[in-house]
């Protein structure tokens, strides 16, 4: 499903003038609200992100596109885009495929909280990773 | 108030190995669920966000420690942190004092969304920033 078509949306680019040429994108469970994960976006991502309506980051430890789901088939849907004040962060709300984003079988990749006694699972598994991939997925 | 002790978060302590010594912040209110902002911090920001209970970022642009609201007097209050999978990303959940963390008067600073249109304001200001920064707050 293609959500927005890149052509239209040329003045709603984001800053990608850091040296490292990427922005920060924060993914968001469209129907729980929760905070999935943390990636990063370059230019191309961005692009095909908008032009496929599907998550597409880029891996900052392998040096290239990461199309999301692309190992483990747990694509995101993207429902609508936010672009934050200063232009170097984005917001994606997303359907999660499979209902993890985390390549360690959580819902979220924020499964661990601070605690008194240090961190603390706070999640409940929805796969095991070891039977969803060859290798590792993930930043 | 003080939610944590960082003596006893020790083993609890994020990846800040990357060459610019910073993760990444994401805040989200804990009463709408909605992401506010997206910051870093860096070793002394997280030491002292965990000590205080207030989100201490720290800006790039500045280089040096923002105390969110150190201007504004919209602090957060943090109720809730967890740490990413792999340790360089934090989601905080906070009370946002003021009703808005963005710089602009907005309650998030993903107040513009991506639509075929381009970049449409989708979320109404809660103060104007001219009357609350004498210069803008922000990273």
């Amino acid at each position: 499903m293609t959500v927005y078509s890149v052509a239209a949306t040329t003045d709603a680019t984001p800053d990608f003038s850091r040296p490292d040429g990427l922005i920060t994108a924060v993914a968001q469970d469209a129907a729980t609200g929760q905070v999935l994960m943390v990636a990063h976006m370059n230019r191309e991502a961005w692009d095909e992100t908008l032009a496929t309506g599907r998550a597409i980051y880029y891996s900052r430890s392998r040096g290239r596109l990461w199309r999301k789901g692309e190992e483990s088939g747990n694509v995101q849907h993207v429902r609508a885009v936010y672009v934050d004040c200063d232009g170097d962060a984005v917001l994606l709300v997303v359907e999660q495929v499979g209902g993890a984003a985390c390549h360690e079988g959580y819902p979220s990749c924020f499964f661990r909280q601070v605690t008194p006694d240090g961190l603390k699972i706070v999640a409940q598994r929805v796969f095991d990773p070891g039977e969803v991939y060859g290798k590792t997925e993930g930043e």
